[in-house]
Protein backbone atom coordinates (compact mmCIF):
# COMPACT_ATOMS: atom_id res chain seq x y z
CA UNK A 1 0.00 0.00 0.00
CA UNK A 2 1.24 3.29 -1.11
CA UNK A 3 0.42 5.71 1.22
CA UNK A 4 0.32 9.72 0.49
CA UNK A 5 -0.05 12.73 2.47
CA UNK A 6 -0.89 16.35 0.50
CA UNK A 7 -1.34 17.46 -1.03
CA UNK A 8 1.19 20.22 -0.37
CA UNK A 9 0.63 23.77 0.36
CA UNK A 10 2.02 25.06 -2.46
CA UNK A 11 0.37 22.97 -5.21
CA UNK A 12 -2.84 20.63 -5.78
CA UNK A 13 -0.90 18.51 -8.23
CA UNK A 14 1.62 17.43 -6.16
CA UNK A 15 2.13 15.23 -2.90
CA UNK A 16 3.82 16.72 0.33
CA UNK A 17 4.95 13.01 1.67
CA UNK A 18 4.57 9.93 0.27
CA UNK A 19 4.88 6.70 2.73
CA UNK A 20 5.89 3.13 1.16
CA UNK A 21 7.64 0.47 2.56
CA UNK A 22 8.21 1.74 5.72
CA UNK A 23 9.92 4.62 3.76
CA UNK A 24 8.43 8.14 3.56
CA UNK A 25 10.00 10.95 1.31
CA UNK A 26 8.80 14.19 2.05
CA UNK A 27 9.72 18.09 0.40
CA UNK A 28 10.09 21.32 2.22
CA UNK A 29 10.92 24.61 1.50
CA UNK A 30 10.48 27.53 4.10
CA UNK A 31 6.92 29.10 4.78
CA UNK A 32 8.41 32.19 5.36
CA UNK A 33 11.08 33.44 2.57
CA UNK A 34 13.01 36.04 4.47
CA UNK A 35 16.44 37.31 2.50
CA UNK A 36 18.51 35.06 5.03
CA UNK A 37 19.68 31.83 3.83
CA UNK A 38 20.02 30.83 7.50
CA UNK A 39 16.13 31.71 8.33
CA UNK A 40 15.19 29.88 5.50
CA UNK A 41 16.93 26.66 6.09
CA UNK A 42 15.70 27.01 9.70
CA UNK A 43 12.41 26.80 8.02
CA UNK A 44 12.57 24.09 5.91
CA UNK A 45 13.73 21.57 8.13
CA UNK A 46 11.01 23.31 10.56
CA UNK A 47 9.01 22.24 7.57
CA UNK A 48 10.34 19.13 7.51
CA UNK A 49 10.06 18.22 10.98
CA UNK A 50 6.44 18.66 11.16
CA UNK A 51 6.16 16.51 7.40
CA UNK A 52 7.84 13.77 9.67
CA UNK A 53 5.72 13.88 12.65
CA UNK A 54 2.93 14.17 10.39
CA UNK A 55 4.26 10.52 8.47
CA UNK A 56 4.58 8.98 12.34
CA UNK A 57 8.41 9.66 12.56
CA UNK A 58 10.87 12.11 13.52
CA UNK A 59 14.63 13.29 12.71
CA UNK A 60 16.14 10.53 14.63
CA UNK A 61 14.86 8.42 11.63
CA UNK A 62 15.82 9.85 8.74
CA UNK A 63 17.78 8.26 6.38
CA UNK A 64 19.18 10.69 3.68
CA UNK A 65 19.05 14.47 3.78
CA UNK A 66 19.56 16.49 0.22
CA UNK A 67 19.86 19.85 0.60
CA UNK A 68 19.40 22.18 -1.93
CA UNK A 69 20.58 25.83 -1.82
CA UNK A 70 20.76 28.72 -4.11
CA UNK A 71 24.14 30.42 -3.43
CA UNK A 72 26.92 27.53 -2.72
CA UNK A 73 29.02 30.82 -0.94
CA UNK A 74 26.35 30.88 1.89
CA UNK A 75 27.03 27.27 2.57
CA UNK A 76 28.06 28.18 5.78
CA UNK A 77 24.75 28.91 6.76
CA UNK A 78 22.97 26.33 6.08
CA UNK A 79 25.60 23.95 7.79
CA UNK A 80 24.77 26.12 10.75
CA UNK A 81 20.89 25.47 10.49
CA UNK A 82 21.54 21.83 10.09
CA UNK A 83 24.10 21.67 12.69
CA UNK A 84 21.41 23.06 15.49
CA UNK A 85 19.19 20.47 14.47
CA UNK A 86 20.62 17.29 13.36
CA UNK A 87 20.51 14.39 15.73
CA UNK A 88 23.96 13.55 16.22
CA UNK A 89 23.86 10.42 17.54
CA UNK A 90 21.51 9.73 14.41
CA UNK A 91 23.38 11.23 11.62
CA UNK A 92 21.64 11.20 8.04
CA UNK A 93 23.85 10.76 4.83
CA UNK A 94 23.42 14.60 3.66
CA UNK A 95 24.51 16.28 0.62
CA UNK A 96 24.10 19.98 -0.38
CA UNK A 97 24.18 21.27 -3.45
CA UNK A 98 23.60 24.51 -5.03
CA UNK A 99 20.55 25.05 -7.75
CA UNK A 100 18.06 27.35 -8.57
CA UNK A 101 15.21 27.33 -6.96
CA UNK A 102 11.89 29.38 -7.64
CA UNK A 103 10.93 32.60 -6.85
CA UNK A 104 12.37 33.97 -3.48
CA UNK A 105 12.92 30.57 -2.34
CA UNK A 106 16.76 30.09 -0.84
CA UNK A 107 16.59 26.58 0.23
CA UNK A 108 14.73 23.48 -0.53
CA UNK A 109 15.19 19.89 1.43
CA UNK A 110 14.19 16.36 0.03
CA UNK A 111 14.10 13.73 3.05
CA UNK A 112 13.90 9.73 3.34
CA UNK A 113 13.32 8.09 6.78
CA UNK A 114 12.36 4.92 7.93
CA UNK A 115 8.71 5.16 9.69
CA UNK B 1 17.16 -10.29 -7.34
CA UNK B 2 17.94 -6.75 -8.92
CA UNK B 3 16.32 -6.32 -11.83
CA UNK B 4 17.88 -4.17 -14.63
CA UNK B 5 16.50 -2.44 -17.83
CA UNK B 6 18.63 -0.97 -20.31
CA UNK B 7 21.08 0.08 -21.42
CA UNK B 8 19.62 3.58 -22.12
CA UNK B 9 19.02 4.84 -25.06
CA UNK B 10 22.13 7.59 -24.87
CA UNK B 11 24.74 5.00 -23.82
CA UNK B 12 25.71 1.32 -23.22
CA UNK B 13 27.16 2.04 -19.94
CA UNK B 14 23.93 3.15 -18.25
CA UNK B 15 20.56 1.57 -17.69
CA UNK B 16 17.30 3.00 -18.26
CA UNK B 17 15.38 1.29 -15.04
CA UNK B 18 16.19 -0.67 -11.90
CA UNK B 19 13.89 -2.53 -10.23
CA UNK B 20 14.32 -3.82 -6.51
CA UNK B 21 12.43 -4.38 -3.85
CA UNK B 22 9.59 -3.41 -5.49
CA UNK B 23 10.34 -0.26 -6.32
CA UNK B 24 11.77 0.90 -9.51
CA UNK B 25 13.75 4.05 -10.74
CA UNK B 26 13.77 5.34 -13.59
CA UNK B 27 15.24 8.27 -15.55
CA UNK B 28 13.91 10.03 -18.94
CA UNK B 29 14.72 13.66 -21.03
CA UNK B 30 12.75 14.37 -24.42
CA UNK B 31 13.16 11.90 -27.41
CA UNK B 32 12.46 15.33 -29.47
CA UNK B 33 15.16 18.40 -28.08
CA UNK B 34 12.57 21.30 -29.10
CA UNK B 35 13.47 24.97 -28.09
CA UNK B 36 10.13 24.74 -25.84
CA UNK B 37 10.40 23.66 -22.47
CA UNK B 38 6.71 22.15 -22.37
CA UNK B 39 7.41 20.45 -25.57
CA UNK B 40 10.63 18.80 -24.14
CA UNK B 41 8.65 18.16 -20.56
CA UNK B 42 6.14 16.25 -22.21
CA UNK B 43 8.49 14.22 -24.12
CA UNK B 44 10.37 13.57 -20.92
CA UNK B 45 6.93 12.73 -19.11
CA UNK B 46 5.83 10.07 -21.93
CA UNK B 47 9.33 8.69 -21.99
CA UNK B 48 8.81 8.36 -18.45
CA UNK B 49 5.16 6.68 -18.53
CA UNK B 50 7.34 3.97 -21.44
CA UNK B 51 9.45 2.98 -18.59
CA UNK B 52 6.89 2.44 -16.31
CA UNK B 53 5.10 0.38 -18.31
CA UNK B 54 8.36 -1.53 -19.56
CA UNK B 55 8.94 -2.07 -15.95
CA UNK B 56 5.26 -3.38 -15.01
CA UNK B 57 3.63 -0.64 -13.85
CA UNK B 58 2.38 3.31 -14.35
CA UNK B 59 2.31 6.89 -13.21
CA UNK B 60 -0.93 5.85 -10.87
CA UNK B 61 2.15 4.28 -8.72
CA UNK B 62 4.60 6.67 -8.65
CA UNK B 63 6.07 7.50 -5.32
CA UNK B 64 8.69 10.18 -5.88
CA UNK B 65 9.45 12.36 -9.03
CA UNK B 66 12.29 14.95 -9.28
CA UNK B 67 12.42 17.25 -12.52
CA UNK B 68 15.07 19.13 -13.79
CA UNK B 69 15.19 21.94 -15.54
CA UNK B 70 17.30 24.37 -17.38
CA UNK B 71 15.63 27.73 -17.05
CA UNK B 72 13.99 28.42 -13.55
CA UNK B 73 12.25 31.35 -15.19
CA UNK B 74 10.00 28.73 -17.53
CA UNK B 75 9.23 26.71 -14.42
CA UNK B 76 5.33 27.13 -15.44
CA UNK B 77 5.79 25.11 -18.58
CA UNK B 78 7.08 22.39 -16.71
CA UNK B 79 3.89 22.70 -13.89
CA UNK B 80 1.40 22.96 -17.23
CA UNK B 81 2.91 19.58 -18.14
CA UNK B 82 2.88 18.23 -15.01
CA UNK B 83 -0.63 18.89 -14.59
CA UNK B 84 -1.93 17.82 -17.83
CA UNK B 85 0.09 14.39 -17.23
CA UNK B 86 0.07 14.06 -13.42
CA UNK B 87 -2.71 10.46 -11.58
CA UNK B 88 -4.56 13.57 -9.26
CA UNK B 89 -6.08 10.69 -7.57
CA UNK B 90 -1.96 9.75 -6.57
CA UNK B 91 0.01 12.67 -6.43
CA UNK B 92 3.67 11.97 -6.09
CA UNK B 93 5.96 14.04 -3.79
CA UNK B 94 7.68 16.26 -6.27
CA UNK B 95 10.71 18.23 -6.32
CA UNK B 96 11.63 21.08 -9.34
CA UNK B 97 15.44 22.07 -9.28
CA UNK B 98 17.19 24.54 -11.80
CA UNK B 99 20.56 22.82 -13.07
CA UNK B 100 22.93 22.51 -16.41
CA UNK B 101 21.83 19.78 -18.37
CA UNK B 102 23.60 18.18 -21.52
CA UNK B 103 23.20 19.72 -25.35
CA UNK B 104 20.01 20.40 -25.87
CA UNK B 105 18.33 18.70 -23.45
CA UNK B 106 16.33 21.40 -21.09
CA UNK B 107 14.56 18.79 -18.80
CA UNK B 108 15.21 15.88 -17.34
CA UNK B 109 12.97 13.53 -14.82
CA UNK B 110 13.98 11.07 -12.11
CA UNK B 111 10.69 9.06 -10.88
CA UNK B 112 10.25 5.93 -8.30
CA UNK B 113 7.14 4.06 -8.64
CA UNK B 114 6.30 1.04 -7.11
CA UNK B 115 6.46 -2.28 -8.84
CA UNK C 1 17.12 -1.40 11.91
CA UNK C 2 18.74 1.39 10.79
CA UNK C 3 22.53 1.11 10.11
CA UNK C 4 24.64 4.59 9.99
CA UNK C 5 28.48 4.53 9.36
CA UNK C 6 29.94 7.27 9.83
CA UNK C 7 30.58 10.32 10.54
CA UNK C 8 31.67 11.62 6.93
CA UNK C 9 35.11 12.79 6.87
CA UNK C 10 34.34 16.05 6.28
CA UNK C 11 31.48 16.99 8.94
CA UNK C 12 30.88 15.51 12.80
CA UNK C 13 27.04 16.11 12.03
CA UNK C 14 26.90 13.98 8.78
CA UNK C 15 26.47 10.30 7.80
CA UNK C 16 28.76 8.96 5.02
CA UNK C 17 26.60 5.83 4.63
CA UNK C 18 23.18 4.50 5.83
CA UNK C 19 21.76 1.23 5.35
CA UNK C 20 17.83 0.40 5.76
CA UNK C 21 16.04 -3.03 4.55
CA UNK C 22 18.95 -4.00 2.69
CA UNK C 23 19.84 -0.96 0.61
CA UNK C 24 23.04 1.36 1.41
CA UNK C 25 22.67 5.20 0.45
CA UNK C 26 26.02 7.18 0.54
CA UNK C 27 27.85 10.01 -1.02
CA UNK C 28 31.35 10.76 -1.99
CA UNK C 29 33.92 13.52 -3.64
CA UNK C 30 37.25 12.84 -4.37
CA UNK C 31 39.88 12.87 -1.54
CA UNK C 32 42.12 15.30 -3.52
CA UNK C 33 40.73 18.07 -5.20
CA UNK C 34 42.67 18.65 -8.56
CA UNK C 35 41.73 20.54 -11.38
CA UNK C 36 41.08 17.77 -13.33
CA UNK C 37 37.43 16.90 -13.78
CA UNK C 38 38.64 13.25 -14.51
CA UNK C 39 40.60 12.86 -11.80
CA UNK C 40 38.59 14.18 -9.18
CA UNK C 41 35.65 11.52 -11.33
CA UNK C 42 37.74 8.58 -10.84
CA UNK C 43 38.18 9.99 -6.96
CA UNK C 44 35.00 10.05 -6.14
CA UNK C 45 34.06 6.76 -7.39
CA UNK C 46 36.90 5.20 -6.06
CA UNK C 47 35.60 6.51 -2.54
CA UNK C 48 32.55 5.70 -3.48
CA UNK C 49 33.65 1.77 -4.24
CA UNK C 50 35.17 2.14 -0.36
CA UNK C 51 31.80 2.92 1.06
CA UNK C 52 30.17 0.45 -0.54
CA UNK C 53 32.94 -2.11 1.02
CA UNK C 54 32.28 -0.91 4.10
CA UNK C 55 28.47 -1.15 3.70
CA UNK C 56 29.37 -4.59 2.71
CA UNK C 57 28.55 -4.78 -1.02
CA UNK C 58 29.91 -3.43 -4.24
CA UNK C 59 29.35 -2.06 -7.66
CA UNK C 60 28.15 -4.77 -8.96
CA UNK C 61 25.08 -4.34 -7.01
CA UNK C 62 25.09 -0.87 -7.63
CA UNK C 63 21.00 0.52 -8.15
CA UNK C 64 21.51 3.98 -9.05
CA UNK C 65 24.03 7.02 -8.99
CA UNK C 66 23.09 10.78 -9.31
CA UNK C 67 26.29 12.21 -10.86
CA UNK C 68 26.79 15.92 -9.97
CA UNK C 69 29.27 18.09 -11.85
CA UNK C 70 30.29 21.26 -11.30
CA UNK C 71 31.21 22.20 -15.25
CA UNK C 72 28.38 20.25 -17.80
CA UNK C 73 30.95 21.14 -20.87
CA UNK C 74 33.13 18.93 -19.03
CA UNK C 75 30.89 16.19 -19.30
CA UNK C 76 32.72 13.67 -21.46
CA UNK C 77 35.61 13.56 -18.86
CA UNK C 78 33.32 11.76 -16.51
CA UNK C 79 31.62 9.47 -18.82
CA UNK C 80 35.23 8.34 -19.51
CA UNK C 81 35.91 8.11 -15.87
CA UNK C 82 32.43 5.88 -15.42
CA UNK C 83 32.70 4.20 -18.41
CA UNK C 84 36.12 3.04 -17.06
CA UNK C 85 34.49 2.49 -13.64
CA UNK C 86 31.46 0.94 -14.03
CA UNK C 87 30.43 -2.77 -13.98
CA UNK C 88 29.03 -3.17 -17.38
CA UNK C 89 27.39 -6.33 -16.70
CA UNK C 90 25.14 -4.69 -14.04
CA UNK C 91 24.33 -0.97 -14.87
CA UNK C 92 23.11 1.19 -12.79
CA UNK C 93 20.50 4.03 -13.84
CA UNK C 94 22.49 7.09 -13.94
CA UNK C 95 21.72 11.22 -13.95
CA UNK C 96 24.21 13.60 -14.49
CA UNK C 97 23.23 16.76 -13.02
CA UNK C 98 25.23 20.51 -13.34
CA UNK C 99 25.28 22.30 -10.25
CA UNK C 100 27.15 24.27 -7.57
CA UNK C 101 29.99 22.45 -5.43
CA UNK C 102 31.40 23.41 -2.31
CA UNK C 103 35.48 25.04 -2.54
CA UNK C 104 37.30 22.49 -5.10
CA UNK C 105 34.93 19.79 -5.56
CA UNK C 106 34.07 19.50 -9.31
CA UNK C 107 32.21 16.17 -8.71
CA UNK C 108 29.76 14.41 -6.13
CA UNK C 109 28.35 10.93 -6.42
CA UNK C 110 25.33 9.82 -4.59
CA UNK C 111 24.73 5.73 -4.91
CA UNK C 112 22.27 3.64 -4.06
CA UNK C 113 23.34 -0.51 -3.77
CA UNK C 114 21.79 -3.32 -2.80
CA UNK C 115 23.53 -4.82 0.44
Amino acid sequence: MIKRIGPSRLSPTRGRSVIYQGVVTTVATSDTKEPSLYAQACGALAAIDRNLIEAGTDKSRILTAVVYITDMQRKPEINRAWDEWVDRANLPMRACLGVDLEGDDLVEVVVTAAV
